[in-house]
């Protein structure tokens, strides 16, 4: 937050925490750092994009800060034309204080530049009273079927619970959920008795440290739980595309000739790479085999981490589309084994 | 339209052309018959799903006439969870009454279900003023970068320039024009200098006879215009997946070598099908391999002859990128020939 009053202060324009970098105190002392890059649209797959340009939403603050800025703000990191400022966690390093850091919608950060092209010299007011309140005890939730040849063998699928409210949450992780609950409960509603135990898991805090995923893989250790997999959805409810594994290269040659069973237009790939932030620790810690479902990128920085990210943005046929590729996924995996 | 002061009647559901099949003037003589079919939902590719819902939009009237209805309704053609009623053809045939035809809104449709569930007697009051105007004359569109090798040889892209226009046909077929416009207008911006003559077409009429389509291919025989290929665009501005190619096999498997060009979700796939309702008049004439480009079908049907398909239902990104993909496809059969 800054002080209740707010503060006052010129603006320093720089793009990314190259452009920082290359600043001297004598530049920034006592003024807001204003990182306004655009959203890195030339990747097809838009995570690349969001990869690319996140850095400064995370260290930028420690960095303006280290020079003696007061304050920072970016450019929202998202794909929309609008005005929604995105949020998103954001690192201070031991090494400055801690200094107030916001995010503006693109509109607005398309005016600021403007004023500021015009008047280098501008003075920016900025009041803000967000605030961190104590860590309180969550849980994750955790549903299952129980298999009916071997109980102890588990196929995990999940996503996180929690979003950043200033939205629903609703592709973030909301269609995650729903993909997780729902594959599991239409495998149930046709009478399939699963072989393997078939878990779905609501982690809880991803946004903010992973700590429900990092829970999870520990009291899996702790209680020697055997995952065949643990699957991820955490990437919107958008028309699917594509799994992605991460395991031995024969499970993912096998996986591979089940595309067979996936009609034009649905899944047009099983590929190699990592499964999701969730189950990562649960992989680091044993070497549980990891998958995520990847559907279709291009709008999810539209709404991601922003007020978009409502219910009504989610295409009812697009979301049961990827539950039904997550089911048949599940299905093949607990009938063929890895 | 209905008399002027509308009409009083009972209302026979049924479901669809078969439905109709079944019963007997008997059972209709003097009524309304109301077609309550919802959408091929099961069809992965929507397009298939309209297919199989569509002939009774088109032929349900006169069926019904010929058995002594006054008036027929239907649930909308659509795919989206609203009370949008989707407008499209109809065709009366010589052997009956040309009686009034309405669509319903998916929600209007699901409450007069429920109406004649509880009083399979209520009487429906419709009034409708529709007329049809005489023809007048209109036009195609062309725009064309004449080739620095083959001038006359063209490669033709386009769309079609009319609309249903209960909404602004931003998907059909705004999206298509744009990407056609703009597709030749991106190689332009690169300083590209085709071998071939390119060609933007935007058809007139294409929703009502196709008479834009059919005015260009007569043309084209007449003048002895040389297409190396005619593409089309109208099927939305969606995600890329694919292009459609109709030609000799020798040319689509060179095309699906060019596969490796188009980067990880982008294009997915080429193969063989047909071109586009605009296209298909030059096919047919002169044997034009035509060749189509494929988005992502699951949203079409939401906004498809809707007031829903307006400017604001389209994604700026996923536009962008279809008029990417169809300015590589054009560049490499400019380059490569087929």
């Amino acid at each position: 937050a800054t002080p209740k009053d707010g503060l006052t202060a010129e603006v320093v324009v720089v793009k990314s925490l190259d452009g920082i970098a290359t600043r001297s105190p004598d530049d920034v002392t006592g003024k807001i750092v204003f990182y306004d890059e655009p959203f890195a649209s030339e990747h097809v797959n838009t995570f690349r994009g969001y990869g690319a340009s996140v850095q400064k939403r995370i260290y930028g603050a420690s960095r303006a800060a280290k020079l003696g800025a007061v304050a920072v703000l970016i450019r929202s990191i998202g794909t929309g034309d609008d005005d929604h400022p995105h949020t998103g966690s954001l690192r201070y390093t031991e090494d400055a204080p801690q200094i107030p850091a916001a995010a503006l919608g693109a509109h607005s950060a398309d005016k600021l530049a403007q004023i500021l092209e015009k008047n280098p010299k501008a003075k920016l007011f900025l009041k803000m009273n967000c605030q961190t309140l104590p860590d309180v005890l969550s849980y994750n939730v955790i549903g299952e079927i129980k298999g009916s040849e071997n109980p102890d063998d588990i196929i995990a699928v999940g996503g996180h619970l929690d979003a950043w409210d200033t939205g629903h949450g609703a592709h973030d992780d909301g269609a995650g959920i729903m993909h997780s609950i729902v594959a599991l409960q239409s495998l149930q509603t046709l009478g399939y008795q699963p072989k393997n135990t078939l878990r779905a898991v609501m982690f809880i805090n991803e946004e903010n440290g992973l700590r429900g995923g990092k829970k999870y893989a520990e009291l899996a250790v702790e209680n020697k739980e055997k995952h065949v997999i643990a699957i991820e959805s955490d990437a919107g409810g958008f028309t699917p595309r594509a799994f992605r594994f991460k395991g031995a290269d024969s499970s993912l040659a096998k996986m591979q000739d089940w595309m067979q069973y996936f009609p034009d237009n649905t899944i047009d790939a099983i590929r190699a790479g990592g499964g999701g932030p969730d189950i990562g620790p649960l992989n680091k810690a044993d070497g549980t085999p990891v998958a995520a479902i990847i559907p279709d990128a291009q709008r999810y920085f539209d709404f991601h981490h922003s007020p978009a990210d409502v219910f009504s943005a989610v295409n009812k046929r697009e979301l049961e589309l990827g539950t039904a590729s997550l089911a048949s996924f599940i299905y093949l995996i607990d009938q063929e084994g890895l």
